[in-house]
C-alpha cells in the first residue's frame, strides 16, 4: 500500500546526486512507487536539466500527468525537448481531453496544428478541437468530454452492457448521464440504483429527473458557486440545445475556488493584476502602479489639506502625530472593509440587515476608539508632551476610528449595491481616503484645542 | 427537469408576503421544487419569525437538510422551537454522520445527551457518539461514517450482494473500500472494475492497493492539502491501527479551503482571530485590537523620530509630505509581502530562488520607484512647493519604494524559515514597520538637502 510521502530535501537532494552521477536504475527505483503529484512537486525544486533528466526517466503514461502537476512555465521547458509526435502519442493520448487541450493551447500556432495532425485516437482528436474553440474562463473552457452516457429508452441490462463498453475509456466513472434520442440531457441514473434493478425496467423510470446542468458559455467563477452551492462533485454542461456536451470535475473548479480567494487578497494588498511572483519585472510593476498612482494622488491631497492649516501657530507639535493618526485611520477603515467583503463574499449580508451592521460596526469601533485613546492619552503624558497636544491627539484618534469604521462598512456595501466589487474597498483606496480624512479631523480639532 | 435557481429578491418578496398572508398551500407549491440549498438562501434573506415559519411547511428529509445550509446561528433559532425528541427522530435521522454530528455538538450539554438517547437507530446514535470524541479540526472531526466497504476475501457477487445492504443506507456511493479480515483498510475497488469482471474472481485479485488515507488525528487543514494535491473526491480515514474508520468528501474540505484563504485574507486587512461579521461586538473588538495597538506604539514611535529632527529649520515644510511618504512605503511593502506570501502557499517559491527574487523586486521596485518619484517631481513643481523640497521629496519616495519592497519581500522569507505564518507580514506589521522607516529616510534626505 502506497501513501502520500512528504518530498523532504534529503529525499530531493538524493535524487539530486543520483541524477549528477547518472544513476538511472537506482532513480527509477526509487520514484517508481511516488504519486504523480510527487514527482511534480520533486521536479519543481529541480535545475531545468534535472528536471529535464528525470522527465525522461518516467514512462509515457506517468510524464504526461506528470507535465499537469507542474506550472505552465516548466511545462513548455519540458515539451520543448519533444517532437510534435512525441508530444501528440505519448503525452496527448495519455491525458483527458481536458487536459489534454490545455497542454495544446500552450503550443505555438504551428505546433498546435502539427500536434493535433498527429493524434491517432480521431475522436480524442476531435474532442480536443471541439475544447480548444471554447474562451478558457467559462464552462467549457473547464470541461472535458469523457463521460458515460446512456439513451432514456434502454433497459437496465442494456444499460449495463453499453456502459462496459464506454467504461474502458473513461478513468473515473463520475454519474450516469441519460439523455433522450434527440442527445438532450433529461437526467441521472445512480449505480446504486442500476445495481439494485431488475435487468427489464427501462432507465426512463428509474432516473433521477432532478439535476442541475450548466451552460457551456457560463463563467468559471459562476460554475464554482453553481458547484459549491449545491454540493456537486461532477456537474453536466449543455450547449443552447440541451445537449449534453461534457462534464467539470469538482478539482478542476477547486482552482477556481482558490484563485477567487486570491484575487480578493491580492485587492486588499494593492495589486490590480492577477500575478505570480514568476511574471515578468514589467508584468508586476503593472500590476502595482495602479494603486501606488492613487496614494501619490492621496499623498498630495494631505500634502494640500495639511496647507490649510499651515498659518496655525500649534502646526509644529501637531506634525508629530500626522503618521499616527493617519495609519490608525487607514488600518480601521481596512478592518471594517474586509469583515464586510467577507460577509458579502459569504452571502451572510443581506441588504436588510445593513442598519444593524452599521449598528454594530459603531459599537466595535467606539470600544477600540475608547481603548486606543486611553493608551495614547497615557503614553503622550508620560513623553511629557504638552496637555494640550496630548487631549487633541486622544480626541482624534477617537473621532478617527469611529469616522474610518463607519466609512470602512459603508464602502464595499455601496460598490456592492452598484454591482462593483466590493473587494476594492480594501486596497489602497480605503487606506488614502481615510489618511486624508483623518487628517482633515486632526487638524480641525488641533485648531479648537491649542 | 428542475435547475438551479437564482433566488432573486422579487421570488423572496413574493414568499414573504405570503407568509403574511398565511397562504401555506401557496408557498408550498412554490417551493416545493427548490433545492434545499436556494431554500436556505431564501431563508438566510427572512426576519426569524418568516425562518420559522417557513421552516416548519417544509418536510422533514428537506427541513433537516436545509438546516445545513444556514448559519450555525440561525440554525441554533431554528431548532429552538424543536422538542429533543423532533430533533432526534426529524432532524438526526435524516442527515448523515458527519452533519448529525455537528448539529449535536452544537446543542447545550443536557440537551445533547437528551437528543442522543432519542436516536431511534442504534447504529446511527453510536456513529455519532464516535464522531463527537473527535477534535472539530481534524481528520475525524471532518470524516462521516457511512461508506461501503467489502472483505478481500469475498469474491465479486458475494460482493455485490452485500454492497446492495450496505448501499441502501449510504446515499452517494464515491467509492467502494476493501478491509481485511482484521478491518484494515487494504485497498479500493471501482465500480467500473466490478461490472467488467466475471463474478468468482476474488476481490484481493482486482482490488487497487495504491491508496492515499489519512490518520484520524491528522490536521484539517493538512487533509484540504492532501486530498487537493493528490486530486482526491474522497479520502478515507484509518485509526492508529490502520482500522478504516470513515471517509472525508470533498465539499466538506472546500470549506477548509476557503476558510484558509479567508485567515490569510483578514491577516492581510488586520484581523487577528478568525470572526464573522455576526460575531458579538466584543469578540469583534478584540480581533481587532492587537494591530490597532501596534499601530498605535509605530505612531508613538514616529513622533519621536520626527522629534529627533525638530529643531530643524525647514521642518514645517517637510511635514507637509509626511502623509505621502509614509503611505507610499506601508503600499508597496504589503504589495511585495503578498506577491511573497502567495508564491509560498502555491509552494511555487523554493529557498534556492530567493536571490533571483530579491533581484527581481529590485527591478520591480526602481522601476515603480522611477516613474512614482518623476510623478511628484512634476506635481509638485507645477503646485510651486520649493525646488529643494520638491526634490527631497522625490528622492526619499525612491528610496522609501526601494527600501520597503526589498523589506517587504525579506520579511515573510525570514518568518517563513523560522516555521512563523509569513502571511503575519502583510498586515499592519509591515506598514508600520515601513512607515516608521520611510519617515527616517525622509527626514534624513530633508536634512540634507534643504
Amino acid at each position: 500500500m502506497s501513501n502520500n510521502k512528504e518530498i523532504n530535501s534529503n529525499f530531493s537532494q538524493d535524487i539530486s546526486e543520483l541524477i549528477s552521477e547518472n544513476s538511472k536504475k537506482i532513480i527509477q527505483e526509487k520514484i517508481s512507487d511516488l504519486h504523480v503529484a510527487d514527482i511534480g512537486e520533486l521536479i519543481k525544486g529541480f535545475s531545468i536539466e534535472e528536471a529535464h533528466y528525470l522527465f525522461q526517466l518516467l514512462d509515457e503514461e506517468k510524464s504526461a500527468l506528470v507535465l499537469m502537476e507542474v506550472e505552465e512555465e516548466l511545462r513548455e521547458q519540458l515539451l520543448s525537448n519533444l517532437s510534435s509526435k512525441e508530444i501528440a502519442t505519448e503525452v496527448i493520448e495519455n491525458l483527458e481531453s481536458d487536459d489534454a487541450t490545455d497542454v495544446i493551447s500552450e503550443l505555438t500556432h504551428e505546433k498546435k496544428e502539427e500536434v493535433l495532425s498527429l493524434i491517432e485516437d480521431d475522436e480524442h482528436a476531435s474532442d480536443i478541437t471541439d475544447l480548444l474553440s471554447y474562451p478558457e474562463d467559462t464552462a467549457g473552457g473547464l470541461m472535458a468530454k469523457e463521460l458515460i452516457k446512456v439513451n432514456e429508452n434502454w433497459n437496465s441490462l442494456q444499460c449495463l452492457k453499453e456502459m462496459r463498453k464506454q467504461a474502458s475509456g473513461v478513468k473515473k466513472v463520475h454519474t450516469i448521464y441519460v439523455v433522450n434520442n434527440k442527445e438532450e440531457l433529461v437526467g441521472t441514473l445512480s449505480l446504486r440504483r442500476l445495481l439494485l434493478t431488475e435487468s427489464k425496467i427501462v432507465i426512463k423510470e428509474i432516473l433521477n429527473s432532478e439535476i442541475i446542468s450548466i451552460p457551456v458559455s457560463e463563467g468559471d467563477e459562476s460554475v464554482a458557486n453553481i458547484m459549491n452551492k449545491y454540493g456537486l462533485i461532477v456537474i453536466p454542461v449543455v450547449d443552447e440545445n440541451k445537449k449534453l456536451v461534457g462534464r467539470i470535475t469538482i478539482d478542476d473548479v477547486i482552482d477556481v475556488v482558490k484563485e477567487e480567494a486570491e484575487k480578493d487578497y491580492q485587492m486588499a494588498s494593492g495589486i490590480t493584476e492577477d500575478v505570480e511572483s514568476s511574471d515578468s519585472i514589467w508584468q508586476l510593476t503593472r500590476a502595482r502602479l495602479p494603486w501606488l498612482l492613487i496614494g501619490l494622488l492621496g499623498g498630495i491631497l494631505g500634502a494640500e489639506i495639511i496647507g490649510l492649516f499651515e498659518d496655525f501657530s500649534k502646526f509644529t507639535k501637531l506634525a508629530f502625530f500626522i503618521p499616527l493618526i493617519a495609519a490608525m485611520g487607514g488600518n480601521v477603515g481596512v478592518q471594517s472593509a474586509a469583515i464586510v467583503v467577507q460577509g458579502l463574499a459569504n452571502n451572510s449580508i443581506k441588504i436588510n440587515t445593513i442598519l444593524g451592521k452599521l449598528t454594530k460596526e459603531l459599537g466595535v469601533a467606539l470600544l477600540n476608539g475608547i481603548i486606543c485613546s486611553i493608551i495614547i492619552l497615557a503614553a503622550t503624558l508620560i513623553l511629557q508632551y504638552s496637555i494640550q497636544l496630548c487631549i487633541t491627539v486622544s480626541l482624534s484618534l477617537l473621532s478617527v476610528i469611529v469616522f474610518a469604521a463607519l466609512f470602512g462598512t459603508l464602502t464595499p456595501l455601496t460598490l456592492e449595491k452598484y454591482k462593483i466589487d466590493p473587494a476594492l474597498a480594501t486596497g489602497p483606496f480605503i487606506t488614502t481616503v481615510n489618511d486624508i480624512l483623518g487628517l482633515y479631523i486632526y487638524f480641525l480639532i488641533g485648531q479648537a484645542i491649542l
